[in-house]
Parts: structure tokens; sequence; C-alpha cells
């Protein structure tokens, strides 16, 4: 296993030449689209030769983004994970930063991929940026349910919607709980997009901030007319600190809360 | 001028024509994706015959699908004009009913449409759905910003974003209300997706009562920290009925709220 006499670069494993070209290539689509990068361009970005290029990605240009997302989609689903512990709203706040960082660090292939139209997108490619909402989705799920106590704990148990033949679902699952949560997830992307196009103001401070007020706002509401968010809301409420996120925003539009609800 | 002797079928003008084979075509969009949809399948929907249909759309499948597509964008636009009278809530309750009954209608098409990955999706058809997008954030800020007061009114007039160089975007469509705005709008897309998906439940009052909420809530947090949108929500609120969705919501929540404001 003696190595022969080799070029002057360091000799990588098939698995770090791998990840060092997609990082070349990641690097390139952030600031161009991604029908506008070929594997020419990956051998210079990464100072390779293009055999090299093209004998890890023989699926040409279409596999090098293919790759490249799912590398990217690996990454951004590791941004999700945050253990369940302490405040809610400021696991959120993790959460959030990390993914702000990855939207910054991605910038215009993130545009690309989820604006859509781009001649490398296909079934494959939309259902590899659907399984990274469906990895999203359920990480928040998780910390709305298993976080103390069960969806249902405290409650009748009944379901708001009224419908009978869901009851196999898990407590923390409820139909209504699980659209919110999606929902808030495409406002989330959608906020990302228009902060790149803003040239990233707000700050991303700000942005994550106004982000988790959004989805208190949204668990509040949905708690009014259904028993399992209610649950949900109550339980992760005893969680948090006086002077957090839920207590802070609630003194802020308490005043406002008031008015409406004694409107003349 | 006069006609010639001709099959029994109306002779159409060719707008009249061109109305029928997109409806038929529609119809088709309706359940199946687009890329199965060829103009054969249009010919026989419509009950005409090849050539017609060929003369109409000699661009072909993907010619037919742009057409399609701008009518029903076209259609989609109208549902958003809503006379600036009358609670926005209920005004709000009948631009969403409109739009869940256009959802409902066109199903497999409007699914396949923004969940992208189609053969037929181009940087064309995006632009079409963007410039949707685009005209219902349009309509919603008018109401916000043009009904009673402007958007600044009984402020002081700064910017919560503390950032100078936007002084002449007009009152009512301010950077943090607008994005507030667009990011409610993605929300909605995505609830009805999940709707359609979940066999149309909740039932469609349901879930428009639900985005109703959805909105006066991300307005109140937004207003907790954005001066224009609190000034915008104050003239709204004044057109409220006490026992409409604002006064019904507050009222629900006021508890969730008071706990919140004075947590332990």
């Amino acid at each position: 296993m003696a190595a022969p006499a080799t070029p002057a670069y360091r000799r990588l494993s098939v698995e770090e030449r791998r990840t060092q070209l997609l990082d070349a290539a990641l690097g390139l689509f952030a600031h161009r689209a991604p029908e506008d990068v070929s594997l020419d361009d990956v051998a210079a970005a990464a100072g390779v030769s293009r055999p090299l290029v093209y004998r890890y990605f023989s699926g040409g240009k279409q596999q090098l983004y293919e790759d490249a997302l799912r590398s990217a989609a690996h990454e951004l689903e590791l941004c999700f994970t945050e253990p369940p512990v302490g405040p809610p709203t400021e696991r959120l706040g993790r959460v959030l930063d990390r993914y702000l960082a990855f939207v910054d660090q991605h910038d215009t292939g993130f545009s690309a991929l989820l604006r859509g139209g781009s001649v490398c997108e296909t079934s494959r490619t939309t259902a590899i940026v659907d399984e990274v909402r469906r990895a999203a989705a359920e990480q928040i799920l998780l910390h709305l349910g298993t976080d103390g106590t069960s969806g249902t704990g405290g409650t009748d148990g009944t379901s708001g919607t009224g419908d009978a033949d869901r009851t196999s679902a898990p407590a923390a699952s409820g139909a209504r709980l699980r659209m919110l949560v999606r929902t808030w997830i495409a406002a989330v992307e959608s906020a990302s997009l228009i902060w790149l196009d803003e040239e990233k103001r707000p700050p991303a401070g700000e942005l994550r901030d106004w982000l988790v007020d959004h989805l208190i706002a949204l668990l509040v509401v949905t708690a009014a007319t259904d028993e399992e968010t209610a649950a949900a809301v109550g339980a992760l409420v005893a969680y948090e600190h006086p002077d957090g996120p839920v207590g802070t925003l609630a003194r802020r539009v308490l005043p406002l809360v008031n008015a409406a609800a004694h409107l003349p």
C-alpha cells in the first residue's frame, strides 16, 4: 500500500474529494443561476483538472446540481436539530439563527432553488426541497409536542375539528397544529427570499425576532379555536422567562388586544 | 362576407373559440399533471377537430399550458378586487372565499403549478405566478393603507426600521408591512396546498376564518414593534364590528395574552 510518486497536491480520499468539489460548486451556485455553472467552472474554482471533475459527476451539470443540492439539504437539516431544553422561544431563535446564516451563505442558489423556473429544476430537486420542509416541520412539532406534557394534557382531549377519523394520529401532530407549522415554514421561506431581495435588511437578528413573534402569534390565535394547540401552547408557556419573547410580546400587544376585545 | 355552408356546430368568433379551448384545457389541468395534457385531449374535451386546436396553439403543448395559465392568472386576479367599504375583515373574508373557490375548482393544476418540478415550468410560468402574488399583495396593501387614514396617521411618522433611504415609498407600503403581507400570502398558498392534499378539510369556511385570524395576528404582533403597521392597524380596527372576527378573536385570546404578560 506504499503510495507511488504523485503530483505535489495532497491526495484526498474519494469522499474528501467529493466534498471539496461540492463545496466549490455550492460556492458558485451562491452567486450564479444553476444553469450558468458548468463542470469546468467547478474545476477552476477547486483548482483541479477538468477530467477529475467529470469523473466525479459523470451525469454532467444536472448531476452536479442535484448532488450539490443534496449536500446543502443535509447541511440545512442539521440546522434544525436543537435539544428540547430551556425556553422554547430561545430554542426556536437558535434554529432560526442557523437557518438565516445558511440563507445568507447560499444566497443566489437559495433564491434560484425556491423561486423555481430554472431548467435544472426537476421533480427530483423538488422532492429534495420538500424533504427539507418535512424535516423542519417534524423538528418543530417535536418541540411543540414532547415538551414536558403531551399535546392533549389538561384538556378534555377532543379535537377542535370535530372530525373523528383521525384518532390514530399522535397527540401533538393534530391536523390544525401541523397546518400551522407548515404554513409558518412557508412564511419563513418567503421572508428569507424577500430578505435576500432587499439586500439582507432588516438585520438577521431583527428578522429572527419577527419570525419568532410570528409563530407565537399563530400559536395563540390557533389555540383560541383548537384544543390541541391550546394544550401545546399552555405547556410551552410554562417554560418561558417573564422577560423572554412571549412575555415581552404579550405586554406589548395587551393594550391593543384589550381595546379590540371591548370595541364600542 | 356571406358564410359558406359549414358544419352543424355554431361558428364562434376567434376570441370565443379561444376562450372555449382554454376553458377545456383548464378543466383537464384541474385533474392531471400539465405534462399529461395533450392538444388532442383538448380537442376531445372541447368536441372540436384536432387541426382547429393546433391552429390556436401552434406553439404546441407548452403554449397551451402558458396560455391556460395566463387565463387562470387573470381570473385569479379578479378574485382580489374588493371595494374598500365596510369592516376590513369582511372584505378579506370575501376575497378568501373567492380565492378558495378558485383553488377548489383548479385543484391539481393549482397544486402542480405551485409545487414546481413540472417539465412545463419555465421562467415565463414562474413570472406569471409571481405577477399574481404581486397583484394580491398590492390589493391588500391598498386596503391597509387607503382605508380612512394614511399609514402613518396619528403617529410621529418614523419608520420602525430606522432606515432612512426608503423615504420615497408611499406611506402604506413600508418595508415591514410589505414583508408582512407577502409572507402571509405565502402562508395562504401553503395552506391551500395542504388543504388540497388533505381532501379539502377543514371546510373552506373554517380555513378562511383561520387565515383571517392569521393575518390579524400578524398585524397585531408587527404593530408591537413597527409604527407604520401600528397606525394601519389602529385605523382598521375602527371599522370593525364588536362581534366581528377582530373583537371575537381578541376576547378569545385575552386571557392567554394576559397570563403571558404576567408570567411568574
